[in-house]
């Protein structure tokens, strides 16, 4: 499985993704799930993935080798509702491809997150599904998982706000991978974050987060330690629901 | 879908269950979905179900029924383990009972966990599969969840310890469930909660906490809070990552 997080926030974006991948619990390796393209100054396009990786490999694959053409890419469409669209096309492309195979019965659909902004836009976030549709994030929902989201899903549900600054989003996103870390074996380390200002268009360097890194080390203490203490300080339950 | 949380600790049991059944979203209902069976002074069965209904009604019917006849039942077994048994061997016999119908495509399985205590023995906690075997908490992993149990179980992974007493346990549930609710729809208010202390060897009374409880409003305003601030007091992510 995979845990993917992507924010559109007031300020910009972020993305995080972990970087297991495995088909059994033998088989794990580690694959980056996040992709960046751009134009310096006139566009940035950051993609996450979550499924099948064969899958998502051959869409991404797809999606870099027309990059030289002269058809419709992600360097050359007008906005990001185009990239999300031509995203959409290439995972129905893939999907179409693999029709025959996917009568196995192994799942060999995925799904992406699409962040990024292109110059005259503002940002913009897309979840886009195995069957190529797609919804964007609003200020009222500003953020979208793929992957095994369940297990992150409730602080970000109470502590994300569109008007958070990134540096604050960015720990939420990071308490949230804790979590889903520490409950499924099948979300790894390390992770990747990129942060993305708003109208910086340029794409960012980001930072892969290994095991050893000591600022993660101390919010994964300080949020379990945090979270033992704000347990033992709420008030005692009633007599009454004991009995 | 359902949430339920079972834990074996040692001073004794802790069950809390939502009752939230739908078939799609708009066949929504309230059904208890903790049952209790016992001797006073001789054996204390609770049993918790998740999945489809029908099937777990079927299965807690044929329960009772043969509570009155002369072939082994939950009130003649002579330890939990064959509790277990005879209602794994239930389960089997309501799914091949359903079997052609199942064939739909319909998913008409349903899990149990199963805690209580028979004179003689220490308390003991299982939790039951579809296919009717099952498995036995420890010390090591006081706790079952069965349904919607994602949301829920980063929370417990960190704070529940089987020395933890049944007050701090029951608030530890609470918070669970109220991780789950606020972020899965599926599972709703009341609660069903049982506390019950080993060796008592009587069916606890029990409490539903409705909607309006004013303790378990305290607890879900005073976790928010606390989260909140918890993660504003996170240390500042370093400088780098946000580049």
């Amino acid at each position: 499985m995979t845990y993917c997080v992507a924010m559109n926030l007031a300020e910009g974006l972020v993305f995080v993704s972990d970087s297991r991948t495995n088909a059994g619990i033998d088989h794990i390796a580690t694959f980056r799930k996040l992709y960046t393209f751009g134009t310096p100054g006139e566009r940035v396009i950051v993609l996450q993935t979550a499924g099948n990786l064969a899958t998502s490999q051959s869409i991404i694959s797809l999606l870099r080798q027309r990059l030289f053409g002269s058809e419709p890419h992600l360097l050359n469409v007008p906005t990001l509702f185009e990239v999300a669209r031509l995203v959409g096309q290439t995972v129905r492309e893939v999907a179409q491809y693999d029709a025959e195979s996917a009568k196995s019965g192994i799942d060999m659909s995925c799904s992406f997150l699409l962040g990024g902004q292109i110059n005259g836009e503002p940002p913009a976030l897309f979840n886009i599904y195995p069957q190529g549709n797609f919804i964007q994030a609003t200020q009222d929902t500003p953020y979208f998982q793929i992957g095994e989201s369940k297990y992150g899903k409730p602080i970000l549900d109470r502590a994300l706000k569109y008007d958070l600054n990134l540096e604050q989003a960015l720990r939420g996103a990071l308490v949230s991978f804790d979590s889903t870390i520490r409950s499924n074996l099948s979300v790894g380390m390390p992770l990747d974050v990129l942060v993305y200002r708003t109208d910086s268009l340029n794409i960012p360097k980001g930072v892969r987060i290994r095991e050893d890194d000591p600022y993660f080390a101390e919010v994964r203490e300080r949020w379990s330690q945090g979270l033992r203490q704000l347990l033992e300080s709420m008030p005692t339950s009633p007599e009454h629901f004991l009995q």
